[in-house]
């Protein structure tokens, strides 16, 4: 009963962070909405500042908010009973949906530059937005490859899944860390008579946007790099081992530097019962390491 | 004979990723001094560009070259030989060195905005760089109550663990995010003719400094969140042990997240034989879940 009470405590602990990292992601994107319509020029398709202002609003929304839904979809306790693969197609599916906003947020600001006559790919903004986009698709085109796709046998599974789980992290973080450069870069830029020095509300209002933005991002990171709250190795993941899978056992298991045993005392709130720890292989190839 | 080869395998890995970073961070500290001296006004005390301009050498040299070192410093293995006490002064003192830096770089940004009068903190960099500060000596503060000094629990020590290890790293990531844009206000405030966005040469080389500093922040980050470069837990642990302390257990275990079995196939070159698994205490109160 006090292990039960435990777990509860535990799940209710997930609950306030999801809540909170949901509610911060959403006041973000509404602070870019209300930068952009009340101190800015709206949102046009026309070469104006109102085409660059997609820019900060597909980017936040995007590349930051739906990205880091991307991250933390497989903690959901109430997704474990769904099938892995159906969860597989939610983190791409949510993460292309992410990425083709990065795209077109990324074509306004070309497409602004060029009107305007303002050079492209100068600032290091630029320099790592750009590569940030890149790693992204080269992420997402693996993640599709290896993980989603049955073709992949479990070794390689098992050697790429801490590097997709690292390289995710590492490439959310970057592109917070390259939407504070571009707030820094834009409130210096447009903010002329009174200058951003002078503490306009405009200047207030949008360096609050980047402080919610690296809450947004600590939360996501911290979910994320919880053990004890992902989700639990699968029940009928030897069905959908390939032929000859077994025999690589330990191969595929000394590739894995997470604790197998961290399971023990997890948040198993669905068919606990069901759960075998005899299903290493499916671990070792589905899950990671951060 | 064939698991000694896959650990030396291993062990030369970790070796390439430590120079990678060693010398990446080096050359991102020389960068710093080649913008201030090559393309700047150089170093001085006196409320001119020259005191400015130890804000960045600073910056990078102690708040990101000396604390990613003081981060992966417990996963030397040839200091696994070393007591974990010596690691912890090692690891204080690099990140005291780091912060005592950190604070004389704004130091030195506050008296040059005070002598050309030129208002302070009104900038998102200066508001996260500020919060990176005040988090980075809470964190300090803390890591030295909790685990340096030998009065606190060690349940306390096993809860607060993944903590340390995760703020430690959030800081050390969003530090550099606020180098990036320091990097970004500079180059747009100080390059006038020709402009940041003309290519002058010292933009090109100092948006490259932002990239090293990205990559040192990579490389840093891979090291310490790989469960099998941690160091192995410690053989005298019982000895440092509070009074009752075993008593605590079962709850200072089932707080750690983290793979005790990822230990079986580590790095281990010494010693290996003295090292049980029976010292599940300790592991508890030393070690971290990322």
């Amino acid at each position: 009963a006090a292990r039960g009470a435990r777990k509860m405590e535990d799940y209710g602990r997930f609950l306030v962070l999801l809540v909170s990292a949901l509610l911060v992601g959403f006041v973000s994107v509404v602070f870019s909405l209300v930068w952009v319509f009340h101190y800015r020029e709206g949102l046009s398709w026309d070469g104006s500042s109102g085409e660059f202002n997609w820019h900060p609003v597909l980017t936040i929304t995007g590349f930051v908010f739906i990205q880091g839904i991307a991250i933390i979809v497989y903690r959901l306790p109430w997704t474990w009973k769904c099938s892995k693969l159906l969860m597989k197609f939610i983190h791409a599916g949510l993460n292309t949906i992410a990425m083709i906003l990065a795209i077109v947020a990324m074509v306004a600001v070309f497409d602004f530059h060029n009107a305007k006559n303002i050079p492209n790919m100068y600032s290091l903004h630029s320099w790592i937005g750009l590569a940030a986009v890149i790693f992204y698709a080269l992420q997402l085109f693996l993640g599709f490859a290896v993980f989603l796709l049955p073709f992949a046998p479990v070794p390689l599974r098992a050697a790429l899944m801490p590097i997709h789980v690292y390289s995710g992290l590492t490439i959310f973080a970057t592109v917070i860390a390259t939407a504070l450069m571009g707030i820094t870069e834009k409130l210096i830029f447009s903010l002329k008579s009174p200058a951003y020095s002078a503490f306009p509300p405009e200047a207030t209002f949008v360096n609050c946007l980047g402080l919610l933005l690296i809450m947004f991002g600590a939360l996501v990171l911290w979910m994320a790099s919880r053990a004890h709250w992902k989700r639990p190795p699968e029940e009928n993941a030897k069905v959908l081992l390939p032929v000859g899978g077994t025999s690589e056992d330990t191969e595929a298991e000394s590739t894995m530097t997470d604790g197998n045993n961290a399971d023990k005392s997890d948040l198993r709130i669905n068919s606990e019962a069901a759960r075998k720890q005899n299903l290493k292989l499916d671990e070792a190839g589905q899950r990671s390491t951060m």
